[in-house]
């Protein structure tokens, strides 16, 4: 049987897995998309993700491939994976792809969107989708930190321990850091990463260490020496997980 | 002792429970805040919420009163309250008002959002906060046929069969539909309702039948017909109430 390789668009809401990756001990995106994939093809091929998203951490276009002999038209993958997801993860679209194509080898920059809802007082509807800070945040001095971070830099100071990745170093291509008024009160603080690939808990380390700026218990200054001194104990707390979405996933075109 | 009467404004995310008001059954909005009161006041007063809002439906600035003979600063309830509320609940504020205040029957003026998320496929993060509607909607068509719902009119055919009001006559003074794009694919429409006042399920039979003529499965002129007819059985179906926010109570100033 000839193999093909299907390509698929994949958004959810992290709040109730251990994350993308299976786990014996509790329910992951990756193993509902496979028991999903099972239901409607009766194989358990591998599901690839382009990036391992954390517990509690959402996506909106996660980028997954797999291959199976299944003769199912390619675009007919997505309707009928959702029709047995649960409804916290969804298809976008699907499609067929060559056989090569690597959904996590390929990738050649992402997009996390890191969201703060800044106000004196949490907002029910935002507990699992933002990181509620009390503090007043000063933007200005957060965006100038932000630009010693960005640029071909090694981000061993702002990577999990338990990262599995050779080395730290990574093209940042861009952070930008945006406020919109959330009503009734308060504002959004949006931090967006592009980069060319993320270490372990980088994007959570970066936003909880610029966060830290907006607060001004460091300055932009004390950035670039956290920076420069190649250690996870300079930098500042891991944000928490539910901030963090992935937002896209880039491929050469 | 003298009672003081206090007004707070309250977010939550309706997802986990069965409304506003209190049942025996499970957990209600009225329920949480009436416990937090307690645990910070020793106090169980009548907790009187703007509107009360379905099972599922959501609020980011209901606002509700309570009396206690409490001498906390009323400043201090916010805080206080969300010290002790699930974290889907929050407090955004709270101020001493006069004892004659009443939330609900003082109000002047409330908006609700209706929100559809318009694609061909759903999305895993809008399951429990928007409507997935499939097929394209004809805005146009809705924007015409909600012309026919402004103004005070007799909303009989557009309650609840259990709805206790004495009459259906409210004034609707505007609905707006705007549409936005939902990345990555897909679209929100957002049906605002702004009345005087509400009957129950109001808003979920509007924004269902303003659907139906969206698919073009009524026009915009049997909306008025439906109108005319004051009865519950020629309307639309009532949408689901996880597309529902009530979004602002108004009073006189």
């Amino acid at each position: 049987m000839s193999k093909r390789n299907i390509r698929v668009v994949v958004e959810y809401d992290g709040s109730r897995y251990l994350g993308w990756q299976a786990q014996a001990d509790g329910p992951s995106i990756q193993t509902a998309l496979a028991d999903a994939l099972f239901a409607i093809t009766g194989e358990r091929p591998h599901v690839e993700a382009a990036g391992r998203t954390d517990a509690g951490v959402h996506a909106i276009a996660q980028v997954v491939c797999f291959k199976v002999d299944s003769l199912i038209p390619a675009e007919r993958f997505a309707p009928a994976l959702n029709a047995h997801l649960p409804e916290d993860i969804t298809v976008h679209g699907s499609e067929e792809v060559p056989l090569a194509f690597s959904a996590r080898h390929d990738s050649t920059g992402k997009r996390y969107r890191y969201r703060i809802y800044n106000a004196r007082q949490p907002a029910g509807l935002e507990a699992l989708r933002a990181w509620h800070v009390r503090q007043p945040l000063d933007l200005e001095a957060m965006r100038t930190a932000a630009t010693h971070l960005v640029g071909e830099l090694d981000f061993e100071s702002f990577r999990s321990a338990q990262c599995d990745a050779e080395h730290a170093r990574r093209a940042m291509f861009a952070i930008t850091i945006e406020a919109t008024p959330r009503p009734p009160v308060g504002r959004y603080v949006d931090i967006t990463f592009h980069a060319n690939a993320f270490c372990r808990h980088m994007c959570r380390i970066l936003a909880g260490t610029l966060t830290e700026v907006g607060r001004k218990r460091y300055t932009p200054d004390d950035v670039r020496t956290i920076l420069e001194a190649r250690d996870r104990t300079r930098a500042g707390i891991t944000a928490p997980p539910w901030g963090l979405t992935l937002l896209e996933v880039q491929y050469p075109s």
